[in-house]
């Protein structure tokens, strides 16, 4: 049998099990041009939140009794596509499926020798270039600069803060636990880490760790944490924008003190991004990421959930901040 | 007799009549090195209001019992320094004196035979140079797209609303009454111009005036007016943040929906600056704007008001939009 995860209703809020469907249904053959995949790793990402919305997100919405879909590891099983060998492995957008046919668009091979499947997922897939890519498009680190991330302890954020230090930054994050907070000091070598939920005056906590001020924002998550920041930021300051996960669950756009004064007394440029709007960069990036990994400057950490049946609740503990690094659901 | 005006004190909100003094000194004799200005037009400007502020502003505060100064045209009356000559028009950032002595730092000769003296205020000066750089440094427009300018018939907006024209986008200007909305129309050939003071709807004009959507917002006002064009951005949007005229006057910076989730999903930059942040492009784009002007495809409009007893008031009367183009004391 085939397990299928549905979505079953749009979330009102935040998601809960009630939003998913289980299904199932036979394992298909694969037709002439088609590869078999099996699932073996699969990414939960906050901006899926987002797709199951029914507006207008920057990707286009889930529907109701269609299968979910995500960043996914797969092996071929079984293939009468000239491209792709029963054996291989692939990284590509699928379905949450245990089993899927592909006409091979968008996959593509990765090679566990090189490096964990995993991470392919992380580190070297999607969010790794996305924290590549925004910091060095949008934010254009100088040695000396500072930089604060949000939600630094995840995914994106944690390559964020090891790029920066390569750069020769200054690293601050903010996390949510003491013991995330510890764990970018000790593995990713930031510079100070805060912990938004304990610190009782977070403006004056990210003063106290950027005494040059904050030249470069790293934003994940919005709301009053990036208030906060905003209030430290220098001249000239670059704000790349690539999550809001303390919005996402918000049913309509929440208040907060209006940005454009602060951006115009500091010439400072805030830019929202989709790591997308850079895909003509994912080869030098990949390289790059690639490189730095296999010389020991970047490290990086995951969560991993065992079981299919499991990936809905893995989703949902992302607004939690369940998560350290990457979250991945081992199929 | 020399007339002066000093600050005499810091508004607390819109300011008034009683924030400035009236004085008077003896008229200076210019030691060696130096020149004797007498001011003919005086420019005032609402980003002087955040100079009359003790906060940290993007250009240094007034001091209380000192001079105001702002943008001025003069002439040499009498001449100790070696570059300026009796009879000479000279633009400079100036105290609010009839009569007051410079060494010639900041100084620019200016010809009263190329473009009329006030010209040199406006769409020559400050802020033709404001318009012109912060749409095409950051606006960066294409023939074909549209932009909105609010604070549209103001100095900055009739000549980003021109200079969009002749890049071949539709421009449409955001402005407070129907006069105004009529002379950009039939004088700067404004496609539309939406009055906000009588729009039941503004979001939805301006959806109307912009059929396919908005790819510039060249913003001079913030507040409200903002919201609503922003809830009519296209992907990638560019939103220089020129002014914010509707906040200068509050004491805190006030709410309003958060921009990041907009930003994000848009893949849009938002970027404030001041005209000096570009200081290296001025030499070329005041070249291109004489050419224009000379060329007539470029126009411009101001409200003079005369005597140099009413500097104040006419700089108060900015917020409330009682000037067309240009606001220039004549003295």
């Amino acid at each position: 049998m085939n397990k299928v995860i549905l979505l079953k209703k749009r979330p009102v809020g935040r998601p809960t099990l009630h939003d998913f469907q289980f299904s199932s249904a036979a394992i298909p053959v694969p037709p002439a041009g088609k590869v078999l995949l099996k699932a073996l790793y699969v990414s939960v990402d906050p901006y899926l939140r987002g797709r199951m919305n029914d507006s207008k997100s920057y990707v286009s919405s889930f529907e109701i009794g269609k299968p979910m879909q995500s960043g996914t590891i797969a092996q071929v099983v079984d293939s009468k596509h000239a491209e792709f060998r029963k054996g291989d492995y692939v990284s590509g957008n699928l379905e949450w499926k245990e089993y899927q046919v592909s006409n091979g668009d968008g996959l593509a091979k990765v090679d566990g020798k090189v490096s964990p499947l995993s991470s392919y997922l992380g580190v070297l897939g999607m969010t790794g270039l996305t924290a590549y890519l925004g910091l060095t498009e949008i934010g254009i680190p100088k040695a000396g600069e500072t930089i604060v991330v949000s939600g630094a302890a995840g995914a994106v954020g944690t390559v964020v803060g090891q790029v920066g230090k390569i750069t020769g930054c200054l690293v601050v994050g903010i996390t949510g636990t003491d013991e995330k907070a510890a764990l970018l000091k000790s593995k990713f070598k930031f510079d100070d880490a805060i912990n938004y939920k304990t610190s009782h005056n977070l403006k004056e906590a990210i003063r106290i760790a950027c005494p040059e001020g904050v030249d470069i924002y790293f934003d994940n998550v919005g709301g009053e944490i990036s208030d906060a920041v905003l209030s430290n930021i220098n001249k000239h300051a670059r704000l790349p924008v690539c999550g809001a996960i303390s919005q996402y669950n918000d049913s309509k756009i929440s208040s907060g003190p209006r940005l454009q004064p602060i951006l115009l007394t500091k010439s400072a440029t805030m830019r929202g991004f989709i790591v997308s709007d850079f895909s003509a960069k994912f080869p030098a990036a990949f390289k790059q990421l690639a490189s730095w990994l296999k010389e020991g400057k970047l490290t990086y950490a995951e969560t991993i959930v065992e079981g299919f049946e499991n990936i809905p609740q893995a989703f949902i503990d992302l607004f939690d901040g369940k998560n350290k690094g990457k979250m991945i659901v081992k199929i």
